[in-house]
């Protein structure tokens, strides 16, 4: 038998990267990365913090250039390799990332009359411009449909779907006028390789629709007409220019295009995978399934688990959405995440820019110390939190510092806050009865740092194990197409075959885990004293804590 | 007549400076400063950031190296100046800044067999080791002399004499066993130049006795041997090896010794005022009277305003100390300060080393900034809080953080935290009946910065004076030995002819003062809530009132 391949192509908050995967195995035999064009790293910035957008025009550039570079390479690694060995394409991207289109599915952005208005851009998962909006459709909910809100762990966020269109319509009502719809990055990317961008071709995913949009079949779908239309009856008239069309990634929304077949040498008509957020493809990549957290740690964490569809399961206080079949057909996906981990680190290396030191030189300066000696204690809520507090509106907190704290110890301080926000969503998810019962990590730094995999490990006293795959969405996206073009009968089979861990699992080392257990404690304080309004009360012994923390570790 | 001039030797925690000032004018004809050989920056470190000591052979070496330059200087500078037209010798220190002697009254450091021995060095008044002991002797005296607590803001610190002592006996018994007695810089330097450190001989200040040592005629001088022996018995025993002349700065503990003339080329004989210390000192160089507060701002503050003693005076929680004469005969003395202010900075931009940015740079993009912009907030902790906590065992923290926080931003809430600081101890001070009609500023900061003179304007809501003199603390020394030389009746006549302001005083800004009232009850909160037991409880709202502030201040 001749020798298939998938492609994947994977959207991140930077860049895109098409990756050529050998359907038998889940080899990896070639992959292109370009960085979006627009803005810093890709991503435009306005002076309000809480902006965040990208150019539509990169996520096509992007699509064309990584796609023909991987084939290019591909060919020259492969011996007998052919672009008409490909046999389907996946997509997953960054989400909640909508934009507005016209009335023929087009970004208004790749129009020169808008492209130069931010409004008129993807928002791109990580702007909160529209926190005001998320406590009023968070409020709305609570008052008239409880319902929507007890599948996405209690709060609407200003990360999603309806914060941002609801923001844009008050603060830029021209841009909003000008749109006929919005539309998911994740649909976006399969209808334009399929020329399904058009209203009545258009498909969308259940991940985002689910996640994000507050779609679910047992209500009918999106949020009902009378709710919308209490936000504003534009927003309930722009619910009839939302698709019908909502299908998991097991379905195609079309074949390639012969524009991008041309494009790319592509064969025309392969299928292209309903689309999906890069954690939940990253999911499958990384072989979720019950009881296992997948836990994919980027500039931001998405912790992804599924429970059968047959089995009861709790409403999850925080936990950001609970979707059937959001990640794999016949299972709810459970979507958690943290608002910003890489980023944070990327935030004290690029603007702090201690002692001119790298992530490198950081990282090896914090795994000299132990666990307690800084007597720092940092919250890792720089871009908000996410779960289980779900609330952009908090912010960064580093305590503990003397007059000889060094940048290592911050930085070391600033990647145990990130593995406190971990534990604490490990916990939450047990505690309503969703059991985990191993923990897979992937994304770059569960790939490159040994020392955040282990602190990680300490921290939470669970084994980290770490995905075979480098580059699990794009691999779970290959899965899809996989799948899709018929080579698996379904997922389980298709992960069997193409996922796998490393050898090296890191094991938490019981003394370390001892001293943390004492810090969590602290940082669970002073998550529920700045978090919520329920928070304990006592903080005047929290620094002199540490304090003895740090002398005993000294010794 | 012949011009007459006085020497200032200013011993800080870097460097000790000599100045000639002429006794005519306050003017300042020569200066020479040396940084202590020893540690870093004449501070000898260890692993506990608590320890902080300094070789007394520094203290000699620097009196003879800068005496003599600066003899050298003015000879130089001004025509028909003789070193014999030098009248007298003031002297003020950091302080409590203790050290062993032996039965000559000479540091037990200067004996090769303890100059390594960082215990039978000079402790330093930043050195914290002693912290569990100023907790026992505070708890005690609450208990048994609760008189002795009342003088001293409540609270006996870890940077005192018997802390730093009882530390030295539980810690290194070797050392102190080997020690006679235990005496201050500020007295040391003044017994050393007089050749008056014997025991027979032998003159204590009343500024270090009264505010660190709990001297108090009163009671009768020291503290009682009863509470001392409930101390432990060794420290009852150290009390009869104290000397019972205390005297204030109006007298001269001696003339100058023949070997120091020899070395200097001054007149033999001449009078060497009491020793003090440098804040108390400075502030009589910057001209504190009844209804003046100076700030001495430097790596630390000291706050120090007066009372005339036959005033009555409610004692007040939290400020250091009340000593009658301490600063000027004839009236109370009322020491407050903070633990570290220039010393915050410098740990940001000598530890953190953000992006290579030094103060100038810092300084020049802070001053950019609008009040409550980068919705930043911090504590001015990293070295505990003394006034008005009196708690060493309290850090720094940071709090408001985004993925976008910048070095200046950081800086410029480090230099607000250190307002509100201030702010906080003005405060009190009124709350409890000691009026503050004007404030004058005077030290490195105050000097040179008009970013934070300015800042301090705006967030005391007070008009910032500075002292003409930027070596106050020498000044004042000058003029202590311009008054025990006879050259004045008494310290009004001699600050009246010496000391004076500059020009430019800084106005508060009505605009900026009110936001700045908004982020002080939000530094209070936080103050409260980590700083006190009786803290307000709901910190819920801390991180979104920033924010609000934050979007309020961007517009």
């Amino acid at each position: 038998m001749d020798n298939r391949y998938a492609i994947g192509l994977d959207y991140g908050t930077n860049s895109v990267r098409a990756l050529i995967v050998d359907v038998a195995d889940g080899r990896e035999i070639a992959a292109a990365i370009w960085t979006y064009a627009h803005g810093h790293q890709g991503v435009v910035l306005g002076k309000d913090p809480n902006l965040a957008r990208q150019h539509p025009a990169d996520y096509l550039t992007g699509a064309e250039r990584t796609m023909v570079e991987a084939l290019a390479i591909a060919a020259e690694a492969v011996p007998g390799f052919a672009a008409s060995q490909v046999i389907g394409i996946g997509v997953d991207t960054t989400g909640s990332t909508p934009m507005p289109v016209d009335a023929d599915g087009v970004p208004l952005a790749l129009d020169p009359k808008w492209s130069e208005n931010p409004n008129a851009l993807a928002w791109l998962w990580k702007d909160h411009t529209g926190w005001a909006e998320a406590a009023e459709i968070t409020k709305l909910a609570s008052q008239m449909r409880p319902q929507y809100l007890a599948k996405i762990g209690g709060v609407y966020s200003s990360e999603w779907f309806y914060s941002k269109i609801l923001h844009c319509l008050r603060t830029a009502p021209e841009v909003f006028d000008a749109a006929y719809s919005w539309i998911e990055l994740a649909d976006f990317v399969p209808a334009a390789l399929s020329a399904t961008l058009a209203p009545g071709k258009f498909v969308a995913g259940i991940c985002a629709a689910g996640h994000k949009a507050m779609y679910n079949k047992t209500w009918g779908g999106y949020p009902d007409k009378e709710f919308l239309n209490a936000l504003d009856p534009k927003l309930a008239a722009l619910r009839d220019h939302l698709t019908p069309r909502v299908q998991d990634v097991s379905s195609a929304v079309g074949g390639l295009s012969s524009e991008w077949a041309a494009k790319t040498g592509l064969p025309a008509g392969i299928p292209i995978a309903v689309g999906a957020f890069d954690c939940h493809l990253g999911a499958i990549g990384a072989g979720v399934k019950p009881g296992v957290l997948v836990k994919i740690i980027g500039t931001s964490t998405c912790d992804i688990t599924v429970k059968a569809n047959s089995d009861t399961l709790a409403d999850v206080p925080g936990v950001c959405g609970v979707v059937d079949g959001s990640v794999l057909p016949g299972y709810f996906g459970l979507e958690a995440g943290q608002s910003a981990v890489g980023d944070i680190f990327n935030w004290f290396v690029e603007y702090v820019k201690p002692a001119g030191l790298g992530h490198v030189e950081l990282t090896t300066e914090a795994d000299k110390l132990k666990p307690g000696e800084s007597g720092l204690m940092a919250l890792d809520w720089n871009n908000g939190n996410r779960t289980v507090l779900v609330d952009q509106r908090l912010t960064g907190l580093l305590l503990g510092q003397t007059l000889y704290t060094t940048p290592a110890e911050i930085y070391r301080a600033l990647v145990e806050a990130t593995a406190f926000g971990a534990l604490t969503i490990i916990n939450r998810f047990e505690e309503y009865g969703v059991t985990i019962d191993e923990v897979i990590n992937c994304g770059g730094i569960a790939e490159k740092n040994a020392f955040i995999m282990q602190l990680y490990a300490d921290v939470t006293g669970r084994p980290m194990k770490v995905s075979r795959s480098a580059q699990t969405p794009a691999l779970g996206s290959a899965i899809a197409a996989s799948v899709v073009a018929g080579v698996y009968a379904d997922f389980a089979a298709a992960q069997a075959a193409m996922t796998g861990l490393k050898d090296r699992v890191y094991q938490p080392d019981g003394a370390a885990h001892a001293v943390y257990a004492k810090l969590y404690t602290i940082y669970r304080t002073l998550h529920d004293a700045f978090g919520t309004t329920t928070g304990t009360t006592n903080l005047a012994t929290v620094m002199k804590q540490l304090i003895d923390i740090r002398e005993q570790a000294r010794g």
